[in-house]
């Protein structure tokens, strides 16, 4: 795919990009089985095709943008003196802000269009960046206080992964107490 | 979206859908950052674009279709006595299975238009339907042995999810320990 080129700062240009956004977020809303048309945004957006082709390019880079920017917000990083208060808090948050139609389909979108990253290096650039650098500022902060922490990729494989999973294949997390489990057994050291 | 007719049966619509399936799998795993389009797939499949719309009347739904028929196939289920032992075989399956771009990119598709079920009853209807059918099998054997044998949940959580959230997230796992140290986890009882 070919970069587009920036759009020049502006207020039409910002006016357009929110239209347009707004656009793609209630088309996966109401319909989220996948991505809308470049044509379907164009009608809801009430701009013309032609340039949302010259400024995003395609259709994936558009969606990609739009989820990136709506879902992968930062979440309020919770500071209770502790990691389990910090991490349950985090973790539900992390759930309540998936469990709504909007959202799920911008992880849905999100999980289609990254690209995954394959160095270790640049972990904090992936789409679920903004988690991680979350997760390590309460990590540092149990270890400065003494507190058992376990690795970050821990947290990601036994916390983060069956929030999302639950999410992607099996709808709402309704059970209340599901994330306080992750949390309680994530915590538990290894025997 | 409206359910397009099924094709009738014979050789020229089962040749027109390999070539249709085979075009969408090279073109995602060419590209792996989204869905094609409708245009490039009859391009590719060497078919006219009004005959794809007639027979799966958006673009979502033919690329959901190739991901279920190409990824979700059946894996072999192993049976080597122990569910230590098989649980180790099937997660590799599954890991190995995923570990290239032309898997990985249908996983991303199949997340992307995956409509998630709120039912528990339809588990097995799920995208993920087979592979629950197969832990299935799995801990049934190990109960009727008299084995610890954790919930079908705990292993979508801390074996199926953090394969997947590595693959959709952060590219292969190329750690070949990764899955052994999944299934021990899940196979130690809670405290």
């Amino acid at each position: 795919m070919k970069k587009p080129a920036p759009p020049r700062p502006g207020g039409r240009s910002e006016r357009v990009k929110t239209a347009v956004f707004d656009a793609v977020e209630h088309l996966i809303a109401d319909d989220p089985g996948g991505i809308p048309s470049m044509a379907a945004i164009a009608v809801r957006a009430g701009v013309n095709p032609t340039s949302l082709y010259r400024r995003w390019g395609d259709v994936n880079i558009l969606v990609a943008e739009v989820a990136t920017e709506r879902l992968v917000r930062d979440l309020p990083v919770p500071d209770t003196g502790s990691l389990h208060g910090d991490l349950t808090g985090w973790a539900s948050n992390v759930a309540r802000n998936l469990n709504n139609r909007k959202n799920s389909a911008l992880l849905r979108i999100m999980t289609a269009t990254a690209r995954a990253s394959r160095t270790a290096r640049d972990l904090n650039s992936l789409p679920i960046g903004r988690r991680i650098a979350e997760l390590e500022a309460m990590l540092a902060r149990a270890r400065k206080r003494g507190e058992y922490a376990p690795d970050l990729m821990d947290i990601l494989d036994f916390v983060l992964a069956p929030i999302y999973l639950r999410v992607l294949f099996m709808g709402a997390i309704r059970d209340a107490d599901f994330v306080g489990r992750l949390v309680d057994r994530v915590l538990s050291p290894p025997l």
